[in-house]
Order: C-alpha cells, then structure tokens, then sequence
C-alpha cells in the first residue's frame, strides 16, 4: 500500500506582498505527474491547504483543478483535512457529495473523512482528522474545562479508536505540533504564548501517521509520525531547507518506509550578502534571475532607492535587510525608546545610524529650523 | 419530467443586523420534504445561493448539508450556478467532482453544468449557464468592447444552441434581469445606472427557462421564461408577496405548466402603522409576537427607545419608520445641506421635526450656551 503524503501548500500565500499561486500551480504540476508517475493508492493532504480561512477565488481555483486531475483524471482518491489556517466549513463543503467522487474531506472541527483500502494483505482504514482548537474539542466533548493541545488530541484520537474493525492497519492523518519538532518561522502557532506541542505517543496504535504543520520534513516514533513539509518555502527561515513530498510505503505487517521526493521550485529563494554595487554585479553573471533574492546590504551610508536598483538585476527581488542598521539597530532599541526620545535627539539616532555621523552644532540648529518652521505650518493648517 | 425551480435563496443574509439563517433552514427543511414528496427528476437553483461572494461559514455548512441530504438522501440530481452576488469561483469548487455524485455546479463566467435526464419521450438536456458580467463575456470572447447586458447572453446562448443533440429538449438555467420584470428592494442591479436587462426573445429555442435574480415570482413569454421568485422576503417591497417554489412539468412536446408552492416562513414579516401606545396594546394580543415588525409610527412628539419598548412586545422587531419624520425630513433636505447649516439652524430644524416647535429666543440662548460650554471643553481637552 502506497501514499502520496503531502501538506501545507497554504494556497494564496502573499510572500512579501507577492502572490506565490504561480510558484505553487508549478509545484502542484509535478505532485500531479508524480501521482501519475508513481501510482499512490491515494494521496494524503494534511491540512493547511490554503493560508487562510478566505482564500483567494484563484486559490479556491487551483485547488479545485488540481484535485479533480488527481482524482478524476488519475483515477487517484484523496483524503485531506483541515488545518489551524483553513476554514473547516468552507474546506468541508460538499463533503458527503464529494466522498462519492473520491475526494475524502473533514473540515469542521468533530467531522472525520475515512476511506477505506484494500490490498494482499487486507484492508487499510485512512482516516483523516480536522484540526481542531480545544475550545471547540471542549464543546464536543462537553467538557467543563478547556483542555490543552496534548488532552485535546487525546479526547479525539480515544474515539476514533472504538472503531469496528481492529484487524486493519490504520492510518491517520492530523494537523498537529509534535513535541520536539521543529519549527519555522511560517507557521502560525497553535496557542498563544506557547506551541501547542503534543508529544509523539498520544498517536501509538496507528501504523502510519501523516502529520502537516510543521513546515520542515521531519519523523518521529522511528518513521510511524511523519511530516512531509510544506509545499515550498514559506519564510526567509526556510531557505536552506529542502522541500519534498512523501511517499510511504506501509506493508503487510504495518511497517513503513518513507521516500522524500523533491519538488523544483519555479524560483530558488536565495539570501545574497554585500555591498548593493557588489551585488548588482554579481547578478549581472546571474543565470537564474527569476529568484526571489533577499539582500543582506553591507553598506554602511544612505542608498538611494536599493530595492528598485536590486529589481532591475533581480525583478523578484523579496526584501533588503541593512547589516549595519540592524546590528546597531538593538543598542538604540535597548536604550531608550524612542517615543521617549525629543526629536533633536531622535534625529541624532537617526542620522548616527544611517550616515554614522554625529549631530554637529550647525547641523542641530538646520534640524530645529526646519522643525520649527514645520511646527508652525501645521499649527497654521 | 418533472423539475422544483427555486432561485435566490441568498443564504447568509443580514436583514437589519439580523442573521436570517434560521429562517432560511427552516424554509429549505420544507424544500426538502417537498422533493421528497413530490419526486421532482432534478431541482434547479438559479443563482444566488449564497448573498455575498464571502458567506458566513454557517451558510455554507446549510447549504452543503441541504445539498447532501436532496442528491444523496434523496437520489436527486441538483443543478445549480451562481448569481450576481455568487463568487463563481468559490461556488464551484469541485466541480467536476460534485457532478459524479450528482451536484452540477456552474461557478465561474465561461463555464456551464450539464445534466442529460430522459423520460419516456425522449432526452431532457439541462444547462446551467452561470452569472457573467458583460466584461467578463467580452474576455471570454475576445471582443473589442464590452458588450451589453442583452449583447453578453446572446453571444454565450449562441455559444450553447451549438449543442450536438438538437432533438433533445432543453431546459436553461440562468441569472438575469428579463425586460418589463418586477424588482424589489432587495436585487443588486446588474448594471450601475440601469437594470441590465434583455428581453425574453433572446431565449427563444428552450423549452423552458428557469431564472433567478428578481425575488417575485413571475412569468413571461407564455410560461416559457418564468422566475421562481427567491426564497423569503428580503426586504420591505416584498411584504405583500407570496413566496413560493415552482414545480414545472415538462411534457413530451416540450410544453411547459408550472405549478407554484409556497413555503411558510418560521416568522411573517409584517407592517404595523399607528402611535407607539397603540401598537403596544394591539401586540399585547397578537398571537405571532415571533413575527419581523416593521413599525410606521405616527407619533409626532419625542419617543423614549421606542425600539426597546416594541420588543418587549415582539422580540423580533426590526425596525421603526416615524411617519412624521420622513414627511417632513423631505423638505428639509431640498432646502439645504445639513452640512451647510450653522448649528443653531441645524437645531431649529431638528426640533422642529421632533417636537414640532420653534427654536425661540430663550431656547436659541441656552442653546448656544451648551455649544460653547462644549466648545471649550472640547478646546481643553
């Protein structure tokens, strides 16, 4: 028995003011030729399918595309679920309809996909799991307190477990944080103030588990608790990160075996370090200008408009990060605040940063000139 | 054949800071039992279904159970596009997908649902033509201007007419204004300045026409074109309409009778005309206290919360119009701008309109003393 098991494409994502679906429709191309290539049984969406509870109608779009080549075209059934940024009810609807389709939704908090397999060695139970706040698994429990991520999955997962038929091997698919997990910096997480993390064993009793939330491909409980990743890369943090999805193999006895494919992105996301003149150089070499390019600028003096300077080498360019201002950035920071700060001095700060030159005599009086000429302009207004 | 026409259900809609979504359960429980009872070959919804392009998360809940429960509980096919207040992106996600289970979705401009039924005289052909706006027709069609609303659906029905089985009778399913209809309050004109309608000649060659977009029932070209009229009262206009869902048969020669049903709505909307006393007493014996009270109040004088006291009386109430006020408010708003009013004018009025008495000399001095007091205040501050 053999799962496609993929997660976190958070559909509709705005990187830096700019669309991904371009980046994510490419991407989702090769997942397609992959299904068609490999020939999964069926494929697992571990929530977080779009980033948000309103996606994009372009977003709902590629969605409803990708999932119909896969399940009509590829003949191919697939299971997903709701994550901590989907909506349940807008994910979820249809989901009786869809299920004789063979597209597997569970979308609020409390409903369950299920799809049941079969191969040589018997049949296979898929069972999908929505993501769920506790407040809501309190509600459906009618508990009286509001319990914690780790009791919350611990309440949904004992009912799943009075299923009918115990001979199967079972797979379940969640939206969860795995204690000792690790992170990045694009995922939302699941309680304030905290992870929301969950240890690995409050999963024991399912031969495989296909988890989406954390954004990097990780395992737990020896390759029983995987995460496939995201889609792509989704912040700055993830750039050494090699993204991918998963194909499991569970046999006969419940044993599982993950294979890690990678998918090419459309655009590499690249971090360049040096000074603006030195980079734009550089790129003037650069063979796959397409990237999106954080520049880490080493340039100690004003730069006049860098980013649209950096656009003409790079027309992705993403961001620009100053070196020196951010380093010295956290002494002023610590200092004072700067809405404590009289203007004069709040300009001296400003000025000592950017140009690190100091607020001279002459230079102190042109600055109370024009904030007093300022001043009395808005007092005239 | 045999087909229940409904339209406009607008599920999600605010009606004066009021969710109407019991409500329309409570209409759509009874749509079911009529499908049950009635054994309708497939139920037409002519758009509309949901009342904005982003529906509450509970609308869209409704609408994917009531769905489940027609084509699965029921066995029967749905066909269903989206209206002007439709996103047809979101409205047809899975598309595809639906339609084997039996849902036949048109969302977007440029795409149609198809549903092929037969009785014993032969196929029935359904199409469902989606909502386009004109500047969506002109990109489909590649046209160099933006056609008219009349231009815009002849150009996709001519696009349809060229369908292989010529045979077979048609029936469409579409969203649009029909020339010499009735509106209400509660339609969204299709075009800004005008009503985009076209005339009923355009959709000459169906058999019959199952419409949505005007919310009273109503009928043209001998029966041929006909409204269903939307689902409840959406607004004041409509307080003297039935409300009903059509049943239409279609016999073997393609001729049309249509049969209309009311639904009885979980709470009357009605218009109560008299002094705040008297309504008082008057509801103090009306059996429907649940009712959506509109209250025309005749008193001329000022009225303490007077929303307050009518729901205590009718919980529901939704709203008060002060007969006396909106007489008279007509002429005050000819005379000048509110805003070009000095604020001792502006207050003549206003109590004239009120209390019916003038701004005399001692009022107008007490009057500018509290302007002033407040001035500086407010100068202080």
């Amino acid at each position: 028995m053999r799962f496609l098991h993929t997660a976190d494409w958070h559909l509709g994502r705005i990187f830096n003011a700019r669309s991904l679906l371009e980046d994510q429709r490419h991407l989702l191309d090769q997942l397609v030729g992959l299904v068609a290539q490999r020939k999964p049984d069926a494929v697992l969406i571990a929530g977080d399918v779009f980033d948000r509870a309103v996606p994009p109608p372009e977003a709902v779009a590629l969605l409803s595309e990708v999932l119909s080549r896969i399940v009509i075209g590829l003949r191919t059934p697939v299971l997903m679920i709701a994550g901590n940024h989907d909506s349940g009810e807008r994910l979820g609807f249809g989901a009786p309809l869809l299920a004789a389709g063979g597209l597997h939704l569970a979308g609020p908090a409390g409903q369950v996909a299920t799809l049941r397999l079969a191969d040589a060695h018997g049949p296979v139970d898929v069972i999908g799991l929505p993501y769920a706040e506790p407040a809501e698994v309190r509600a459906l429990h009618a508990l009286d307190d509001t319990p914690d991520h780790a009791e919350s999955m611990r309440l949904q997962l004992d009912a799943l477990r009075a299923r009918p038929d115990k001979a199967a091997r079972t797979v379940l698919v969640g939206h969860a944080f795995v204690m000792g997990g690790e992170g990045c910096d694009s995922e939302r997480p699941l309680s304030v103030g905290g992870s929301g993390a969950i240890g690995a064993e409050v999963f024991a009793g399912f031969d495989y588990v296909a988890l989406g939330h954390l954004h990097r491909p990780q395992t737990f409980a020896g390759g029983r608790v995987h995460y496939s990743g995201s889609l792509m890369k989704y912040s700055l943090s993830e750039v050494d990160q090699a993204k991918s999805v998963s194909l499991v193999e569970l046999d006969g006895n419940g044993a599982v075996s993950i294979e890690r494919i990678a998918l090419e992105p459309l655009r590499a996301l690249r971090i360049l370090e040096g000074s603006l003149e030195d980079l734009l150089q550089r790129g003037a070499q650069d063979p796959r200008k397409e990237d999106y390019i954080h520049a880490r600028l080493t340039d100690a003096g004003a730069l006049l408009d860098p980013m649209s300077r950096l656009r003409e080498v790079w027309p992705n360019a993403l961001s620009i990060e100053r070196l020196v201002l951010s380093q010295r950035g956290e002494g002023l920071t610590r200092r004072a605040s700067t809405r404590q700060l009289a203007p004069a001095e709040l300009f001296a700060s400003f000025l000592r940063e950017v140009a690190d030159e100091d607020l001279d005599e002459a230079r102190r009086a042109a600055f109370a000139e024009v904030l007093q000429t300022l001043g009395g302009e808005r007092g005239a207004a």
